[in-house]
Order: structure tokens, then sequence, then C-alpha cells
């Protein structure tokens, strides 16, 4: 690897050689349902809890990522995975009958970005193919995080819905497909949001930092990139980024950005308050809408930095801050 | 790096330049008390709870093995780091104020192989300086998994005592110390253990075949190892490791291992019934006692396989299985 400032650069860049994402019900009633690999009309999965849905979402955004590349789990070194429920149930779950040595990770709604960025570094180690990958189910997180659903608690306008979805990428060193220029792991930022209700806020600091680095160590500017795509700051996040961008460092990001919490829902028909989040959000939209538009050349070059809420409830029951990391990778055709 | 079956071997093997295993009351009155860096009396380490001083812990155990290799924050690339808590807690706020680009890792109580292992890879892959840590403390763990402290709950026999203990590495491409020669990747294995009262028997089949398949993939026996040392087995998984050794393959690992558990407390007299646990158990060994010795030359070459049990309490109480994981580390003076 090449690094410069805090960016890791390629010589021979990773390539994404499969991916997929997959989606629930509500997911699939919005804008980007055409794109999904797969959408499930049954929340449950035929699962007997929200949880095991997740991971068996998160299952076949895996088989189909490695089908598509030509692989099988035999074929794979490492699968790097994590989501948002505690101990990353999810990934255990999904991953735990492929028989393929698990790097488990935690990056909240960051791990999209995160999987893929460690994984393109151990494929530039040597690695021979890996597999990244993220889930989020609303259920299981309104469970984890805030009220269990039959509670029917009301939701602030500033929160967000956590989609139900799940994406897989399949990376070697050769092959056909998008590639993985740079990688960028963010660091952890903490601006002292306390509210459990706006992880758009907690997390727009992060965004902003990482963008802000890579652009500076790659010296580039946001008219370098097709789009640059945040995973899910939502509406709230969104505006907060911009501002942010615009008061530190003199940068619009206005009309080079959008947000794949903004894209994965009509925000005006589908009740869903600031917008999607979760790993699965940024996870899903990336590895179909985005990826997909990319090999057809729709774009070229586009700059993903997913962002995660380190939230636990248990940290914001006890009054703590709600720190934000953004971790971002630079993809090509 | 060079991969044979499972196993990644370096060429130019990563060094740990600096370490530090910190530990709480209860384990500085154990048969270790001489070797940890630091012994804190006060369990709450002056915050205002369990979780905070589980992340002040780990913060002096990072600070301390930065210091040791001569190393500061702005020297470091990644940081590799995970806990038991939800969301990974402990970690997110122990790096927070660091400044250093954060790789959130899950592997329950395997988290040190896991962030050395992903460590050294990195360094191999060009990285200049990593840093790996992982902690665990008895009282926030309580909380997290079994009943608050002020419950009272009744422990059966097979209960393993979590330890309140962080440890930290520092690995550098080049440098004295330690070196890493080796670095195995552990697959899930669930052999459908229920009883989260028995961590032991949850991971002891997947310290087994991360043993086991190293050992085949690097042509070595028992016998070529010093030591070697698990994580966290404690008294009922380490004779549940011996049996299935002995039963699969027909290695009699007696006489060569140890475990991390077993040796931090005084089974007889410490009321910790079948031993230690959680990420700082094995942590906190390695990086003082363990790593001491070998600096000393009493140990020469140690096979470090830290063993995770990816028990999630809210999918326990679904009535899920509780799947296992061992990373495993071929340490080499």
């Amino acid at each position: 690897m090449h690094k410069k400032g805090k960016t890791v650069s390629f010589a021979d860049p990773p390539v994404i050689t499969g991916h997929a994402g997959v989606a629930g019900k509500k997911e699939g009633e919005g804008p980007l349902s055409e794109d999904f690999d797969a959408v499930f009309a049954d929340t449950t999965m035929g699962q007997q809890s929200f949880e095991l849905a997740e991971s068996a979402m998160l299952r076949d955004a895996i088989l189909r990522a490695l089908s598509a590349a030509g692989k099988s789990p035999s074929d794979v070194d490492f699968i790097l995975s994590g989501d948002l429920l505690d101990q990353c149930m999810g990934s255990a779950f999904a991953i735990k009958d492929l028989d393929i040595p698990a790097i488990g990770l935690y990056g909240a709604c960051s791990t999209m970005a995160l999987s893929l960025g460690v994984g393109a570094m151990l494929i530039d180690a040597g690695a021979k193919c890996c597999v990244a990958g993220t889930s989020s189910h609303f259920c299981s997180s309104e469970r984890q995080f805030r009220f269990p659903l039959e509670y029917g608690g009301q939701r602030p306008p500033s929160a967000q819905w956590t989609v139900t979805g799940a994406g897989s990428a399949v990376l070697e060193s050769k092959g056909e497909g998008v590639r993985i220029r740079a990688v960028h792991i963010g660091t952890i930022t903490d601006y002292g949001i306390t509210d459990a209700g706006n992880m758009g806020a907690a997390m727009a600091p992060a965004a902003a930092r990482t963008i802000h680095d890579l652009l500076e160590d790659s010296a580039t500017t946001p008219a370098d990139y097709d789009q640059i795509v945040t995973g899910d700051l939502g509406a709230v996040g969104t505006k907060l980024l911009y501002q942010l961008m615009e008061r530190d460092w003199g940068i619009q990001l206005a009309g080079h950005h959008k947000d794949c919490g903004m894209m994965i829902y009509d925000l005006k028909s589908q009740d869903v308050n600031a917008g999607g989040s979760g790993c699965g959000c940024g996870g899903s939209v990336l590895c179909s809408h985005i990826l997909k538009k990319m090999e057809q050349g729709a774009l070229r070059k586009v700059l993903f930095v997913a962002t995660g809420a380190l939230m636990s409830p248990t940290s914001t029951k006890q009054g703590n801050s709600i720190p934000g990391v953004a971790h971002g990778v630079v993809l090509e055709v």
C-alpha cells in the first residue's frame, strides 16, 4: 500500500468481481426497487426472529455476490462482516455455516466501507479472495436500540428508518469489475451529540472530516468524482455535512453528493422521517444501485463514505455522547 | 503474505515493539500479579460507570504500549480493537480522543488474537505502525451478559469470571521484539451449545479446530512450541479441548498447553469457578506475562490462540446456539 496522510492507495487496485444488494418490502417499494438483486416481501424471511431474518438476508447477499463472481465459499480467504446487533449476531449467524475464516468487524453503519476497505488492504497484502458484507433490519434494530415494535413508540422528525437490507461484495486482485483505488480508514469524531433520535447529527462531523481529509490527501476536489455518496446521513445529517464542509474548509458539496439514506426511500410518501439508516442502507445501495451504475458506465468515479454512529444503548442511557466514524472508499471503473 | 491452507505466514515477520497488560484488583491478587504493567485497585478507575472504567483501562494499556515502543498516537497508521460490550463501547470510548484511524473489530474473547492477526497482515501490506488491543471488565460484562451485580445471581461451577483487564501491542515492520511468524484467522464453529453459563464448552471446538488446522498447515506438532496458550477456555473448556484433540486427531495437548483463564487466578482460593474469561483475559496475560517471558528468553516459540464465544444475550434468550471462533498467532523470538 501507498499511504499519503491517512489515505491508502493501491498500485494494483483490488477489483469487485461480484456484488449483491438485497432489501426488504418497504425498500422494495422505494425508488431503487428495480436495482436490488432480491426484495423480500416477508420481513421474517421464514425465520423465528427478526434477528435470524437479518442473518438469512445477509447470507443471501453473500451467496449472490459469490455466485456473481463465479466463486464458492471454499475459494474465499477471509470474510469481513459486522452489523448493528449486540455482539454482531447478524453476521455471526449469517456466516457460521459458510466455513470461511471470519474477521468480525464493528463500525456501526460505516461497516460496508470498513469491510470493503480492510478487505481491499488484505487483497493488496496478497489474499486472493475476500468477501465484504454487512446488514441491518428495521425490526431487530428497533428492539435493540429503541423500543420493540409492539410498544408503538413515536419517532421524532430527525429519526431515521433503519433499512432492512444487506450488501456484499467479492474482492479479488484481478478480474473484471469496479476497482478500489483508495481506502481511508476514518478517525472517531465526537461533537458531543447525545440525542439517540438524531443519528445524522452524530455522524455528520465524522463524514465531513473523512471527506475533507481524503480530498486533501489525494489532491482532489468534489468535482473530480462523478458522485460522493454517503451511507446514511439522511436529510438532517446531509444538511449538517454541507454546513460543516462549507464552514470549516470552504468546500461546496451540494450538487456533487448523494446520500443512500435519501435515495432508498421516497421521503415524501414513505413515512421514514429523515430517511434511511443502518449498515444495510449503504450496504444494499452500494452493492446494487451504485455498482450497477458504475458497471453500466453511468458513473465512472465514486467516493463512497459510509458513516457510523457508535451508539450503544447502555452508553446513551448513561448520558454519554455518541461518537461518529466514517470510512471512505474510492471506486473507479 | 504466504498462505498455506488457512494459515498466513510472513517472509518478513512483523515485530511487537511495545506492549502492556493491565488488570484490576482481583487479577492483581492472582499468580501473575508481578507481571502486569499496572494493577488498578479501584475497579471504577474514577469513572462514572463500569463501562467507562473499562475504556479508561484499555486507553491506559494502549498508551503504555505506545510509550514502551517509543511511539506517539500520531505515529500510528491504524488502531485495531474491540471488546465484549454492546456496540464495542469499551473500545470506542478508549480510543475516541487518540485521533488514530480506527478499525473496530468484533471477535468476542478472541479479539486479542484477531487484532494482532489483522494488524500483522496490515503491517505486511505496508502499514508502518499498528496498535492492537482489547479489554474486558467483570462488572460491565455481568451487567451486559448475565445479571447486574446488585442482583447477586448465583454462578454454576462451569461459569468463568470475566477478567478486568486490557492488553495492547504495537506492531511495526522492523525493530526489537517478539515477531509474529504466522496468523490463522479462525472459522466459526458451532457444536450447538446453548448454556450461557458454560463458555468453555462453546469455545473448545473452535480452539481445537484452529490449533489442528494451524499445526497441519505449518507441518508442526505441539512439541514444536514451547507453549500453546489459549485465551480463556478455563478448566471446563481446557478439558474439552484435550478430549477433542485426542478424539478427532490423536493429538495430545496436555503438557504443551496453558490457558490464560487458568493462569490469571488461583482457582482454589479466588472463587472464580472454572477460571477467567473475557477479551481482557488473553489480552492482559499475553501483553504482560507471556511477551515478557519471551523477551527474557524463557519462551522462544508460542502459539497464542484466543477463543471467543459469539454469545449475544438476545440470541441466547431466543434459544439459539452459541457459536465459537478461535484465532491463532505464532509468536517467536
